[in-house]
């Protein structure tokens, strides 16, 4: 059975593994974006870095500290989802369920990025894009205890 | 063979899923520990977040900030454990052994986050909690390595 | 089919098994550097940290935050790698391919460390081994996605 849970012909599992390359794609972009913000207000933190001798190590750029806070949002956020949907994909959940609840997290996680980061949008755009994926990734992190306690 | 591994019937996976969904909530939960603090002492590090007009953004309250080291000590910590944990339980490792390992590594990462960020404890209580889970972790990945090594 | 694809007589496997336990030993030996520089530079964080009576807080000493800086750089692009790498090794990807890509990362973010925060190497000799590892990680990101979607 545990077999089929970790193959493609399992809807659950190709969603997962759908949504999480495209979070882990997403992620990565972000060290991207970091370096257009480091390039554009010349903010670099090492000395080797430093494109001119004129230039110093500079830590306090508001735009390149948006995008890292963007970022570090998503290493607590994203990273224990990955986790947590591959458990809970073993737990064999209810498929229509599993699938909206990854399908959730990823758009959300992908919005949180775009308020945050790109386009700075009022709140509480980016306290909800947030609330979203946290609470689908507690809801799926309760039913693997759930099933591993009893 | 690794079929019965990733199932609920062995008593090792049972126990890695167990406390991989502890984690995972408490991870979640520093956030709002963050939060917390963050409307406690009114320090909000994005335009957008500020609730008041009086207000500026503000980077270097000493009650957000512990809660933040802990919460980066976490995902320092926490996170490759996920992922070795679950490799070490594809090792068939000896079941008595390798929960009370994931049962070390969940307690001492509770405690550890509250002598940091929930009541401040005198070293070396934290210092004790943060050695546990960097000892097991470290034999789980160790072990790891040996079994694809040879 | 997935049973055999995530045991170690399958040879892609047995690679991600053996560079993600290498990775996390690396990551893991992230904290010792960091408290090697903490107690070199009396740079300590936390109030119940300060070995003595004179010394105050710190938090901008330049060789332990460069120290910090390789290891959020690891959080930022070896985690996500581990999850990846998990899922590429369930596309049953060529061997010869993955063995490699696995490899590419290792060495690569091996090289990051020791060039970022054990002998400070002149650029681009970071930035090589930032790139080699992410485009190898956003590679996989691409095949998974792909196996995925169709």
């Amino acid at each position: 059975m545990s077999l089929e849970l970790l193959t493609l012909t399992n809807p659950v599992f190709k969603s997962y593994t759908f949504w999480t390359g495209v979070l882990v794609i997403k992620m990565l972009a972000m060290a991207l974006l970091t370096a257009i913000q480091r390039f554009k207000t010349k903010t670099f933190a090492n000395q080797e870095d430093l494109m001119s001798p004129k230039l110093k190590v500079k830590f306090d750029d508001p735009n390149v500290e948006r995008v890292r806070r963007a970022h570090r949002n998503d290493l607590e956020n994203i990273l224990p989802f990955f986790i947590i949907g591959l458990l809970y994909t073993l737990t064999n959940p209810n498929a229509f369920l599993a699938i909206n609840l990854f399908r959730a997290v990823g758009i959300a996680r992908i919005a949180h990025t775009l308020v945050y980061a790109v386009v700075v949008v009022p709140q509480p755009a980016r306290a909800l894009a947030f609330f979203v994926a946290l609470l689908a990734t507690a809801y799926m992190a309760l039913q693997v205890i759930a099933a591993a306690a009893f």
